[in-house]
């Protein structure tokens, strides 16, 4: 199916959506109109309808969408159901909460392997996967061909990583390091903490 | 010093302009053209001269920006040099990781208190921090009224802890769990680190 392309806003929504979505299914609702999911997800009634409109509609005037195929579709748009493969690089405290916190399978992911140099945490286990030293990337890359690296290296080491990743033909990062990557043919998502808490912070003080 | 209103696409900004000047003063460059710094951040040279006109310019034409000066304006516009109170609850693997992984002191927030149910880790030391139960959370902000709450529980336990903290006096939380707070008069900066993985799977998919 043809998809015509998507502002990174409606993009930045397609997650939301499936998380009320999915609530929504498990509450045994069959059909929810335009107003009733902007009411809930707090959004407008029309930006509902115009989000869905980029793929295509799915709802019926005066009958609402059906949740159940809304979910499907979007979970489909979005290819989570396709798994691809993500290996974790650096197992400190921030891999360690992700590996705990996050259901990669439920994101279109399927952790594979860790990876640590810290000879206090290679040959650990971390939620039914071993930690294996760094030096062994390239070994078991070239075997696995892992799609996606998830980056919880301290800075100074994040460049030199990175290199070897793109080198092992890694293609995509949800990079947590502060390093900027700017690569050809590579895919980023950044996650900033730091930034987003000082975002609230600014915000705190303009209610001030 | 009065500012006009400015855009939620420039406020994300500015945190990292803020990185990127401070790593400027650390190799103590002392000036920088609205070209290298774009060049730098990977952004255009009108984008950061409009951004830094929204604040009332800094620069001069053919002479670059004062890197310090800028520096600490834009740490003066963020708000983070008065520091704000603020506690953490959940002391979970992802609030263990935030409080070793995040510089609050640098984000304009000053760590006071960490609550959590878990009769396993009250009581311990977290970062020179004891955990307290959450019941002692009423007794304790009345004394010291925490500005904000670093959330990450669980989402079922998240609707209670929101409305206890809310009436403790709390005006803003760093939300990590997966519920939406929409309340008036409280500044919420929520981190949805699922949604954010979705968006990397979906422009990876994007690419293919």
């Amino acid at each position: 199916m043809e998809k015509s392309p998507v502002s990174a806003a409606v993009i930045r929504r397609l997650p939301r959506y499936l998380r009320y979505l999915g609530e929504l299914l498990l509450r045994d609702v069959e059909r929810i109109s335009s107003q009733e999911l902007s009411r809930l997800m707090g959004l407008t009634a029309s930006q509902v309808r115009q989000d869905f409109n980029c793929f295509g509609g799915y709802g019926q005037q005066g009958y609402g969408y059906n949740v159940a195929f809304l979910h499907r579709e979007i979970a489909s748009i979005l290819g989570i159901e396709e798994q691809q493969d993500a290996i974790l690089v650096g197992a400190g405290n921030l891999g360690r909460a992700l590996i705990n916190h996050i259901s990669f399978e439920r994101r279109g992911f399927h952790l594979v392997d860790i990876y640590d140099r810290d000879p206090k945490l290679v040959g650990s286990s971390l939620h039914g996967h071993t930690v294996h030293h760094i030096d062994l990337l390239e070994e078991h890359c070239a075997r696995h061909l892992p799609s996606i690296a998830i980056l919880t290296v301290p800075r100074l080491a994040a460049g030199e990583v990175v290199t070897r990743l793109v080198a092992c033909g890694v293609k995509g990062f949800w990079n947590f390091s502060s390093l900027d990557i700017r690569l050809p043919d590579v895919t980023v998502e950044n996650v900033r903490l730091g930034d987003s808490l000082m975002t609230l912070r600014y915000r705190m003080k303009q209610r001030d």
